[in-house]
Protein backbone atom coordinates (compact mmCIF):
# COMPACT_ATOMS: atom_id res chain seq x y z
CA UNK A 1 0.00 0.00 0.00
CA UNK A 2 2.43 2.76 0.86
CA UNK A 3 5.13 3.76 -1.57
CA UNK A 4 7.62 2.48 0.47
CA UNK A 5 8.78 -0.72 0.30
CA UNK A 6 11.35 -0.67 3.22
CA UNK A 7 10.19 1.60 5.70
CA UNK A 8 12.54 3.29 8.25
CA UNK A 9 11.77 3.49 11.46
CA UNK A 10 10.57 6.65 12.06
CA UNK A 11 8.70 6.28 9.07
CA UNK A 12 6.91 3.14 10.70
CA UNK A 13 6.44 5.70 13.94
CA UNK A 14 4.80 8.03 11.63
CA UNK A 15 2.55 5.15 9.89
CA UNK A 16 1.13 4.45 13.31
CA UNK A 17 0.65 7.51 14.47
CA UNK A 18 -1.62 7.87 11.46
CA UNK A 19 -3.48 4.38 12.09
CA UNK A 20 -3.85 5.60 15.46
CA UNK A 21 -5.47 8.43 14.44
CA UNK A 22 -7.70 6.68 11.39
CA UNK A 23 -8.93 4.69 14.67
CA UNK A 24 -10.06 8.07 16.93
CA UNK A 25 -11.63 9.10 14.08
CA UNK A 26 -14.01 6.01 13.30
CA UNK A 27 -14.56 5.43 17.04
CA UNK A 28 -15.81 9.28 17.17
CA UNK A 29 -17.47 9.66 14.04
CA UNK A 30 -18.10 6.40 12.44
CA UNK A 31 -17.43 5.54 8.85
CA UNK A 32 -19.64 8.53 7.38
CA UNK A 33 -17.48 11.36 9.42
CA UNK A 34 -13.89 10.10 8.26
CA UNK A 35 -12.09 11.45 5.84
CA UNK A 36 -8.32 12.91 5.04
CA UNK A 37 -9.41 15.93 6.88
CA UNK A 38 -10.91 14.55 10.08
CA UNK A 39 -8.24 12.39 10.41
CA UNK A 40 -5.16 14.63 10.05
CA UNK A 41 -7.44 16.89 12.77
CA UNK A 42 -7.66 13.68 15.60
CA UNK A 43 -3.67 13.06 15.10
CA UNK A 44 -2.74 16.81 14.87
CA UNK A 45 -0.71 16.60 11.44
CA UNK A 46 -1.03 17.15 8.00
CA UNK A 47 -3.61 15.13 6.11
CA UNK A 48 -0.46 15.00 2.96
CA UNK A 49 1.09 12.34 5.38
CA UNK A 50 -2.19 10.15 4.70
CA UNK A 51 -1.90 10.29 0.67
CA UNK A 52 2.54 9.92 1.09
CA UNK A 53 2.17 7.14 3.06
CA UNK A 54 -0.97 5.18 2.19
CA UNK A 55 -1.97 6.08 -1.08
CA UNK A 56 -5.46 7.22 -0.70
CA UNK A 57 -7.72 7.10 2.59
CA UNK A 58 -8.78 3.78 1.63
CA UNK A 59 -5.93 2.77 1.80
CA UNK A 60 -5.17 3.96 5.25
CA UNK A 61 -8.66 2.11 6.29
CA UNK A 62 -7.32 -1.44 5.57
CA UNK A 63 -4.05 -0.53 7.28
CA UNK A 64 -5.71 0.16 10.54
CA UNK A 65 -8.60 -3.08 9.48
CA UNK A 66 -5.07 -5.01 9.15
CA UNK A 67 -3.03 -3.84 12.28
CA UNK A 68 -6.38 -4.28 14.72
CA UNK A 69 -7.21 -7.60 13.49
CA UNK A 70 -3.49 -8.68 13.77
CA UNK A 71 -4.09 -7.61 17.11
CA UNK A 72 -6.94 -8.66 18.39
CA UNK A 73 -6.62 -12.20 17.17
CA UNK A 74 -3.13 -12.34 18.31
CA UNK A 75 -4.75 -12.07 21.68
CA UNK A 76 -7.96 -13.87 21.60
CA UNK A 77 -5.57 -16.81 19.44
CA UNK A 78 -4.72 -18.88 22.85
CA UNK A 79 -8.19 -18.50 24.45
CA UNK A 80 -10.01 -19.86 21.43
CA UNK A 81 -7.22 -22.97 20.43
CA UNK A 82 -8.20 -24.13 23.93
CA UNK A 83 -12.13 -23.85 23.45
CA UNK A 84 -13.34 -27.49 23.40
CA UNK A 85 -17.46 -26.98 23.30
CA UNK A 86 -19.68 -24.70 21.79
CA UNK A 87 -20.57 -23.32 24.99
CA UNK A 88 -16.94 -21.74 25.42
CA UNK A 89 -16.67 -20.41 22.26
CA UNK A 90 -19.43 -18.57 23.04
CA UNK A 91 -18.03 -17.53 26.16
CA UNK A 92 -14.60 -15.87 24.21
CA UNK A 93 -16.97 -14.26 22.07
CA UNK A 94 -18.50 -12.57 25.12
CA UNK A 95 -15.19 -11.62 26.82
CA UNK A 96 -14.32 -10.58 23.55
CA UNK A 97 -17.30 -8.34 23.15
CA UNK A 98 -17.49 -7.33 26.88
CA UNK A 99 -13.82 -6.35 26.58
CA UNK A 100 -13.57 -4.78 23.22
CA UNK A 101 -16.75 -3.36 23.12
CA UNK A 102 -15.69 -0.16 25.52
CA UNK A 103 -12.56 0.18 23.36
CA UNK A 104 -14.54 0.62 20.58
CA UNK A 105 -12.88 -1.85 18.26
CA UNK A 106 -15.19 -4.01 16.63
CA UNK A 107 -17.36 -0.61 16.62
CA UNK A 108 -14.58 0.44 14.25
CA UNK A 109 -14.51 -2.78 12.12
CA UNK A 110 -18.12 -2.52 11.64
CA UNK A 111 -17.87 1.22 10.29
CA UNK A 112 -14.87 0.09 8.16
CA UNK A 113 -17.25 -3.11 6.63
CA UNK A 114 -20.33 -0.76 5.90
CA UNK A 115 -18.01 1.68 4.15
CA UNK A 116 -16.56 -0.98 1.81
CA UNK A 117 -20.15 -0.75 0.35
CA UNK A 118 -18.81 2.37 -1.82
CA UNK A 119 -15.24 1.02 -2.49
CA UNK A 120 -14.15 -2.04 -4.14
CA UNK A 121 -10.32 -1.49 -2.73
CA UNK A 122 -11.74 -0.90 0.76
CA UNK A 123 -13.93 -4.16 0.71
CA UNK A 124 -11.09 -6.78 -0.87
CA UNK A 125 -9.04 -4.95 1.82
CA UNK A 126 -10.75 -5.67 4.78
CA UNK A 127 -11.82 -9.34 4.00
CA UNK A 128 -8.32 -10.00 3.61
CA UNK A 129 -7.76 -8.29 7.16
CA UNK A 130 -10.42 -10.46 8.49
CA UNK A 131 -8.60 -13.70 7.62
CA UNK A 132 -6.17 -14.15 11.01
CA UNK A 133 -9.84 -14.47 12.58
CA UNK A 134 -11.88 -16.46 10.28
CA UNK A 135 -8.89 -19.38 10.38
CA UNK A 136 -8.48 -19.15 13.95
CA UNK A 137 -12.28 -19.55 14.36
CA UNK A 138 -12.98 -21.72 11.19
CA UNK A 139 -10.02 -23.81 13.07
CA UNK A 140 -11.89 -24.15 16.44
CA UNK A 141 -15.22 -25.12 14.82
CA UNK A 142 -13.53 -28.18 12.82
CA UNK A 143 -12.01 -29.46 16.08
CA UNK A 144 -15.50 -28.80 18.02
CA UNK A 145 -16.94 -30.99 14.58
CA UNK A 146 -14.26 -33.89 14.46
CA UNK A 147 -15.74 -35.25 17.54
CA UNK A 148 -19.05 -35.62 16.17
CA UNK A 149 -21.55 -37.25 13.36
CA UNK A 150 -22.26 -34.02 11.48
CA UNK A 151 -18.68 -33.40 10.19
CA UNK A 152 -20.14 -34.18 6.90
CA UNK A 153 -23.41 -32.66 7.07
CA UNK A 154 -22.07 -28.81 7.90
CA UNK A 155 -19.53 -27.00 6.18
CA UNK A 156 -16.71 -25.83 8.13
CA UNK A 157 -16.26 -22.57 6.31
CA UNK A 158 -20.13 -21.74 6.05
CA UNK A 159 -20.32 -22.47 9.88
CA UNK A 160 -17.33 -19.62 10.32
CA UNK A 161 -19.35 -17.19 7.60
CA UNK A 162 -22.34 -17.76 10.02
CA UNK A 163 -20.42 -17.09 13.68
CA UNK A 164 -18.75 -14.38 12.21
CA UNK A 165 -21.74 -13.01 10.93
CA UNK A 166 -23.34 -13.58 14.21
CA UNK A 167 -20.45 -11.61 16.26
CA UNK A 168 -20.56 -8.59 14.18
CA UNK A 169 -24.30 -8.19 13.78
CA UNK A 170 -24.25 -8.10 17.77
CA UNK A 171 -21.77 -5.55 17.45
CA UNK A 172 -23.90 -3.44 15.13
CA UNK A 173 -26.95 -3.53 16.96
CA UNK A 174 -25.33 -3.21 20.28
CA UNK A 175 -24.31 -0.20 19.60
CA UNK A 176 -27.75 0.82 17.97
CA UNK A 177 -30.05 -0.87 21.12
CA UNK A 178 -30.39 1.96 23.59
CA UNK A 179 -29.78 -0.44 26.41
CA UNK A 180 -27.13 -2.37 24.35
CA UNK A 181 -24.55 -1.49 26.58
CA UNK A 182 -26.28 -3.18 28.98
CA UNK A 183 -27.59 -6.25 27.23
CA UNK A 184 -26.50 -8.29 25.20
CA UNK A 185 -28.47 -11.60 23.78
CA UNK A 186 -25.01 -13.67 25.07
CA UNK A 187 -26.68 -15.52 28.18
CA UNK A 188 -29.23 -16.56 25.87
CA UNK A 189 -26.83 -17.59 23.36
CA UNK A 190 -24.44 -19.45 26.48
CA UNK A 191 -27.94 -21.29 27.37
CA UNK A 192 -28.44 -22.70 23.98
CA UNK A 193 -25.30 -23.56 23.43
CA UNK A 194 -25.01 -26.12 26.29
CA UNK A 195 -27.74 -27.55 24.55
CA UNK A 196 -26.29 -28.15 21.80
CA UNK A 197 -22.98 -29.09 23.14
CA UNK A 198 -24.84 -31.87 25.16
CA UNK A 199 -26.70 -33.23 21.81
CA UNK A 200 -23.25 -33.15 19.21
CA UNK A 201 -21.82 -34.99 22.53
CA UNK A 202 -22.00 -39.08 21.50
CA UNK A 203 -24.80 -40.20 23.41
CA UNK A 204 -23.08 -42.19 26.53
CA UNK A 205 -20.59 -38.94 27.18
CA UNK A 206 -24.08 -36.54 27.21
CA UNK A 207 -24.12 -36.10 30.93
CA UNK A 208 -20.17 -35.42 31.27
CA UNK A 209 -20.68 -31.73 30.26
CA UNK B 1 -40.45 14.27 11.79
CA UNK B 2 -42.23 16.71 8.94
CA UNK B 3 -43.25 20.29 10.12
CA UNK B 4 -46.51 19.61 8.60
CA UNK B 5 -49.25 17.42 10.34
CA UNK B 6 -51.22 16.61 8.05
CA UNK B 7 -49.39 16.62 4.44
CA UNK B 8 -51.50 17.06 1.26
CA UNK B 9 -51.37 14.52 -1.20
CA UNK B 10 -48.47 16.43 -3.21
CA UNK B 11 -46.82 16.70 -0.20
CA UNK B 12 -47.01 12.80 0.25
CA UNK B 13 -45.42 12.55 -3.32
CA UNK B 14 -42.70 14.78 -2.98
CA UNK B 15 -41.79 13.28 0.95
CA UNK B 16 -41.48 9.39 -1.13
CA UNK B 17 -39.79 11.07 -4.19
CA UNK B 18 -37.19 12.20 -2.04
CA UNK B 19 -37.56 8.98 0.20
CA UNK B 20 -36.66 7.16 -2.81
CA UNK B 21 -34.00 8.86 -4.02
CA UNK B 22 -32.65 9.00 -0.65
CA UNK B 23 -32.50 5.05 -0.70
CA UNK B 24 -30.96 5.33 -3.87
CA UNK B 25 -28.11 7.14 -2.99
CA UNK B 26 -27.67 4.33 -0.10
CA UNK B 27 -27.11 1.61 -2.40
CA UNK B 28 -24.94 3.72 -4.72
CA UNK B 29 -22.61 5.11 -2.39
CA UNK B 30 -23.13 3.83 0.95
CA UNK B 31 -23.74 5.59 4.01
CA UNK B 32 -20.36 7.14 3.50
CA UNK B 33 -21.00 8.90 0.38
CA UNK B 34 -24.51 10.76 1.77
CA UNK B 35 -25.24 13.96 2.07
CA UNK B 36 -28.23 16.20 0.92
CA UNK B 37 -25.85 17.40 -1.88
CA UNK B 38 -26.00 13.33 -3.17
CA UNK B 39 -29.50 12.62 -2.30
CA UNK B 40 -30.23 16.11 -4.25
CA UNK B 41 -28.88 14.66 -7.10
CA UNK B 42 -29.73 11.40 -7.33
CA UNK B 43 -33.38 12.40 -7.05
CA UNK B 44 -33.15 15.81 -9.37
CA UNK B 45 -34.61 18.38 -6.75
CA UNK B 46 -33.36 20.73 -4.71
CA UNK B 47 -31.84 19.95 -1.20
CA UNK B 48 -33.61 22.20 0.54
CA UNK B 49 -36.79 20.19 0.05
CA UNK B 50 -35.12 17.42 2.36
CA UNK B 51 -34.54 19.89 5.10
CA UNK B 52 -38.18 21.39 4.60
CA UNK B 53 -39.90 18.01 4.86
CA UNK B 54 -37.40 16.03 7.02
CA UNK B 55 -35.90 18.41 9.35
CA UNK B 56 -32.54 17.01 8.65
CA UNK B 57 -30.33 14.50 6.52
CA UNK B 58 -30.93 11.96 9.14
CA UNK B 59 -34.81 12.70 9.81
CA UNK B 60 -34.90 11.51 6.18
CA UNK B 61 -32.58 8.55 6.60
CA UNK B 62 -35.24 7.33 9.76
CA UNK B 63 -38.22 8.33 6.79
CA UNK B 64 -36.37 5.68 4.82
CA UNK B 65 -35.46 2.73 7.23
CA UNK B 66 -39.29 3.51 8.26
CA UNK B 67 -40.64 2.71 5.23
CA UNK B 68 -38.41 0.06 4.11
CA UNK B 69 -38.91 -1.72 7.09
CA UNK B 70 -42.72 -1.42 7.04
CA UNK B 71 -42.88 -2.80 3.28
CA UNK B 72 -40.49 -5.23 3.75
CA UNK B 73 -42.36 -6.53 6.65
CA UNK B 74 -45.56 -6.81 5.64
CA UNK B 75 -44.35 -8.75 2.68
CA UNK B 76 -42.90 -11.60 4.13
CA UNK B 77 -45.31 -11.49 7.68
CA UNK B 78 -47.21 -14.08 6.08
CA UNK B 79 -44.74 -16.53 5.27
CA UNK B 80 -43.29 -15.63 8.59
CA UNK B 81 -46.37 -16.62 10.41
CA UNK B 82 -46.89 -19.79 8.99
CA UNK B 83 -43.05 -21.09 10.17
CA UNK B 84 -43.63 -24.14 12.30
CA UNK B 85 -40.07 -24.88 12.83
CA UNK B 86 -36.58 -23.56 12.93
CA UNK B 87 -35.59 -25.03 9.47
CA UNK B 88 -38.64 -22.66 8.08
CA UNK B 89 -37.49 -19.61 9.31
CA UNK B 90 -34.05 -20.27 7.94
CA UNK B 91 -35.96 -20.81 4.78
CA UNK B 92 -37.44 -17.38 5.19
CA UNK B 93 -34.74 -15.56 5.83
CA UNK B 94 -32.82 -17.35 2.11
CA UNK B 95 -35.83 -16.48 0.59
CA UNK B 96 -35.31 -12.69 2.00
CA UNK B 97 -31.72 -12.81 1.44
CA UNK B 98 -32.03 -14.00 -2.03
CA UNK B 99 -35.04 -11.71 -2.89
CA UNK B 100 -33.93 -8.42 -1.21
CA UNK B 101 -30.11 -8.07 -2.24
CA UNK B 102 -30.13 -7.72 -5.42
CA UNK B 103 -32.77 -4.63 -4.52
CA UNK B 104 -29.94 -3.29 -1.67
CA UNK B 105 -32.80 -3.05 0.77
CA UNK B 106 -31.17 -4.65 3.73
CA UNK B 107 -27.65 -3.15 2.08
CA UNK B 108 -29.41 0.19 2.65
CA UNK B 109 -30.48 -0.90 6.08
CA UNK B 110 -26.95 -2.05 7.31
CA UNK B 111 -25.56 1.00 5.64
CA UNK B 112 -27.81 2.82 7.95
CA UNK B 113 -26.92 0.56 11.01
CA UNK B 114 -23.79 1.57 10.65
CA UNK B 115 -24.18 5.27 9.70
CA UNK B 116 -26.03 5.58 13.36
CA UNK B 117 -22.90 5.13 15.35
CA UNK B 118 -22.32 9.05 14.99
CA UNK B 119 -25.93 9.96 15.63
CA UNK B 120 -28.28 9.38 18.71
CA UNK B 121 -31.69 10.46 16.34
CA UNK B 122 -30.17 8.02 13.41
CA UNK B 123 -29.63 5.38 16.06
CA UNK B 124 -32.83 5.86 18.01
CA UNK B 125 -35.29 6.02 14.97
CA UNK B 126 -33.66 3.15 13.19
CA UNK B 127 -34.19 1.17 16.04
CA UNK B 128 -38.08 2.21 16.79
CA UNK B 129 -38.17 1.04 12.20
CA UNK B 130 -36.87 -2.18 13.43
CA UNK B 131 -39.78 -2.68 15.20
CA UNK B 132 -42.21 -4.35 12.80
CA UNK B 133 -39.40 -6.93 12.42
CA UNK B 134 -38.49 -7.56 15.50
CA UNK B 135 -42.01 -8.35 16.63
CA UNK B 136 -42.65 -10.17 13.80
CA UNK B 137 -39.74 -12.09 14.35
CA UNK B 138 -39.90 -12.77 17.95
CA UNK B 139 -44.08 -13.85 17.67
CA UNK B 140 -42.20 -16.84 15.47
CA UNK B 141 -39.98 -17.53 18.07
CA UNK B 142 -42.34 -17.74 21.04
CA UNK B 143 -44.21 -20.09 18.61
CA UNK B 144 -41.53 -22.07 18.19
CA UNK B 145 -40.12 -22.69 21.72
CA UNK B 146 -44.01 -23.05 23.33
CA UNK B 147 -43.76 -26.93 22.37
CA UNK B 148 -40.70 -27.20 23.81
CA UNK B 149 -39.55 -27.94 27.27
CA UNK B 150 -36.64 -25.01 26.49
CA UNK B 151 -38.71 -21.87 27.28
CA UNK B 152 -37.76 -21.46 30.44
CA UNK B 153 -34.48 -21.54 29.43
CA UNK B 154 -34.36 -19.19 26.16
CA UNK B 155 -35.15 -15.66 26.35
CA UNK B 156 -37.02 -14.99 23.41
CA UNK B 157 -36.02 -11.31 23.39
CA UNK B 158 -32.49 -12.42 23.28
CA UNK B 159 -33.53 -15.11 20.68
CA UNK B 160 -34.67 -12.30 18.27
CA UNK B 161 -31.59 -10.33 18.96
CA UNK B 162 -29.75 -12.86 18.10
CA UNK B 163 -31.25 -14.27 14.78
CA UNK B 164 -31.81 -10.50 13.65
CA UNK B 165 -27.81 -9.90 14.43
CA UNK B 166 -27.24 -13.20 12.21
CA UNK B 167 -29.26 -11.56 9.40
CA UNK B 168 -27.55 -8.52 9.25
CA UNK B 169 -24.27 -9.91 9.36
CA UNK B 170 -24.48 -12.01 6.95
CA UNK B 171 -25.93 -9.26 5.18
CA UNK B 172 -22.67 -7.06 6.16
CA UNK B 173 -20.99 -9.37 5.30
CA UNK B 174 -21.91 -10.32 1.87
CA UNK B 175 -21.61 -7.52 0.12
CA UNK B 176 -17.62 -7.64 1.15
CA UNK B 177 -16.60 -11.16 0.46
CA UNK B 178 -15.70 -11.23 -3.08
CA UNK B 179 -17.80 -14.75 -3.58
CA UNK B 180 -20.47 -13.68 -1.28
CA UNK B 181 -23.53 -13.27 -4.09
CA UNK B 182 -22.67 -16.72 -5.03
CA UNK B 183 -21.82 -18.10 -1.72
CA UNK B 184 -23.60 -17.65 1.70
CA UNK B 185 -23.99 -19.91 4.73
CA UNK B 186 -28.11 -20.58 4.49
CA UNK B 187 -27.60 -24.25 3.00
CA UNK B 188 -25.32 -25.01 6.32
CA UNK B 189 -27.62 -23.44 8.58
CA UNK B 190 -30.86 -25.02 6.75
CA UNK B 191 -29.16 -28.37 7.71
CA UNK B 192 -28.01 -27.08 11.17
CA UNK B 193 -31.68 -25.83 11.79
CA UNK B 194 -33.25 -29.11 10.59
CA UNK B 195 -30.73 -30.69 13.21
CA UNK B 196 -31.97 -28.51 16.16
CA UNK B 197 -35.94 -29.17 15.03
CA UNK B 198 -35.21 -32.87 15.47
CA UNK B 199 -34.00 -32.52 19.02
CA UNK B 200 -36.59 -29.60 20.19
CA UNK B 201 -39.50 -32.09 19.34
CA UNK B 202 -40.03 -34.56 21.90
CA UNK B 203 -38.58 -37.42 21.67
CA UNK B 204 -41.88 -39.67 19.92
CA UNK B 205 -41.99 -36.95 17.48
CA UNK B 206 -38.68 -36.67 16.55
CA UNK B 207 -38.25 -38.61 13.47
CA UNK B 208 -41.42 -37.07 11.83
CA UNK B 209 -40.21 -33.78 11.02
Amino acid sequence: MSPRTAPRPQADETRARIVDAALEALRANGIAGVSARTIARHGGFNQALIFYHFGSVEGLLVAVARRESERRSALYAPALREVTSLLELVGVARRLHDEEFSRGSVAALTQMLAGAVGSEELARGIWDALEPWTTLVRETIERLLADTPYGEALSPDDLTAAVTALFLGIELLTGLDPNGRERTPFSTMEAAAAGIDALLRPQGAATDG
